[in-house]
């Protein structure tokens, strides 16, 4: 399947399997995946590193940490749901879920207050990881800026950035990154301490971490594998990694926060859904309708498409139904289009009905933390 | 006196009033200073800045910061003395200190645990700070490892480093410190948090702080000052500075932790203490003794009435007496030597009953905080 649809094949990378024979990354196991979100066991994640441990864990029922972090930057969209949904998939698994926002480095990019990336972190990020299915009250949330209300946490957390800076050299740094800004490196050493502070005493010792990342955060995820490695006294386990590919944006380019129409977000109205992607869904259809029962389209490029096969439609049979009646030629674009404003609209109705009770929720679990 | 006698002229720097033209760095006015330790009256002090604005606390009894570090290595000897008395003189001015023990950085330049090195600093260090006069218990004492026990002042310390490594540029940093060694970058960006982070708001707010240090560290200070006045949402008040010459060591060259036979620890017996004055401290005087009583020995390069100078013989007319005669020829270098040796050993003496006391009181403070 993941050989004919590839709707990120032409986005950052083009060769999946070269990537990974390159920086030895192995297959993701997804057909072992029980219960996965329709994206995953449709192979969007699709490479990974030690992922064996994390498997092993899953199934006898031991423990494990997945961690990963939330940038507070703009609305939340379908792209932050494809993570939110991992994490909500990883927790039903018996993971510890760790769920860093980092607000310093929001704070560094933007001209906000770390007071305000709070709140966007709040009403906009996890009020949707609420609604979608997570447990807040079983994860350990925190923020850049404020490791924990447990002083010993706060500092042992702190102190291994400090500890990390120093196991990594110039040169190496320069190999991985391209250049050596001051900022840059506080970034990625925070990043290098965050995956591996669950492991600390303060943070119950030694165990297996998951971080599901896009592939181009694998240099974070090597260098991290490194430096556990020479911090012998820590007795670190390799921390694992899975790798998914990109959403792609409505027009079929790049989909970016700062570009509303390249997204459908979580807050979006049925009539801004169907405006986006009537107005704005690259299309794999033809130019005329004769032309288009006569050659049928192209599922492989059609945006609506991508978005019922990864998300929208669960259902294999209904799916590979539209598939076949696209590329017959049988269902027009405007079709296709309307089966995925449809059962968008569908998901954002409940979804939005959730959020109002995940807002109270939410709400709750802060003041009281 | 400051341009008849100097010891450390011929060490690292010789020209202070060129390096303070060079570096817009004040004179220290060390006449102002009442009741201050004999080498600060003395002139080894030489330079500052900002410090009027220390200086108008003082006068008009109001609160500032002094800040220091130590690091812990090796045994506490009389260079480390002079850091301590500038600490006690000013907590007697009112200044509340902060003491910041570098673990961090001793623990990637040594062999040893974090654990180890926090044993040295508190018996090594802090029992000759208390037995030589410190009030521990007003001194805002603390780990680089572990700021506080309060998990909200750890947060804003440790989260200040971030906020500093992203306001300052790589060619910055080249151009003050030389290269990018990450392990250099994050001690620097320590030392800047150190002394900006009094001012936080979880530290009391904006107020002076004092931070007096070594020649060699002005690089350090004036990042500090640039970076402050770039962090406007702080409203740093700009960091003041003193700068001391460095103690020489006995036979001349560099007084050096790694040879005991450099420097009088504070934990020597009166045989080591007179086996070093007489066997190492460099002598100015002459050949033989009919030579000497001709004519006369040079103080300005004598080690042992170096010592009684800046540290062990506070009564001017005493020190100026043994100076003249020296220089005359009247006394002979065995015979200042002897004045030091006794000098010396009875201090000594008198400070190792303190320390005995002060072990005491330092093993409460540290279990009851």
């Amino acid at each position: 399947m993941e050989d004919q649809i590839d709707p990120w094949k032409n986005f950052d990378v083009k060769d999946y399997d070269g990537i990974c024979k390159q920086f030895g990354i192995e297959k993701f196991p997804y057909r072992e995946m029980k219960d996965s979100p329709t994206f995953m066991r449709r192979g969007l994640v699709f490479g990974s590193r030690d992922f064996s441990r994390v498997l092993s864990c899953i199934k006898k029922k031991e423990k494990f940490v997945m961690l990963t972090g939330l940038m507070p930057s703009g609305k939340f969209h379908i792209g932050h749901k494809m993570v939110a949904d991992q994490i909500i998939y990883y927790q039903n698994m018996g993971a510890d879920i760790y769920l860093l926002v980092a607000d310093i480095e929001a704070y560094n990019m933007r001209d906000k207050s770390l007071e305000e990336l709070r709140k966007i972190a709040v009403e906009e990020y996890l009020v949707n990881y609420i609604a979608l299915g997570l447990n807040l009250k079983k994860c350990d949330l925190y923020f850049q800026s404020s490791r924990s209300e447990d002083a010993k946490k706060s500092n042992a957390y702190y102190r291994l950035i400090g500890l990390v800076a120093r196991k990594v050299t110039a040169n190496e740094f320069k190999a991985i990154y391209g250049d050596l800004h001051p900022g840059k490196m506080i970034s990625s050493f925070t990043e290098v301490a965050d995956i591996l502070h669950p492991q600390l005493a303060e943070f119950g010792g030694p165990k297996p971490v998951l971080v599901p990342v896009g592939i181009d955060q694998d240099p974070h995820i090597k260098l991290t594998r490194d430096v556990a490695s020479r911090m012998k006294e820590f007795n670190f386990v390799p921390p694992s990694s899975t790798y998914h590919k990109f959403m792609k944006g409505l027009s079929g380019g790049k989909m970016s926060s700062s570009d509303p129409y390249s997204y459908i977000a979580l807050t979006d109205t049925p009539e801004e859904v169907k405006h986006k992607i009537f107005k704005y869904a690259f299309s794999g259809g033809q130019d005329s309708v004769e032309k288009h029962r006569k050659l049928g389209g192209n599922p492989d490029v059609d945006i609506a498409f991508q978005l019922l096969y990864y998300m929208f439609e669960p259902d294999d049979k209904k799916v590979e139904k539209i598939r076949e009646d696209y590329k017959s030629g049988d269902l027009l674009t405007g079709e296709v289009k309307q089966i995925a404003v449809d059962k968008i609209s569908a998901f954002l109705k409940e979804h939005q009905k959730k959020r109002e009770l995940a807002r109270k929720q939410v709400e709750k679990f802060l003041s009281s933390s």
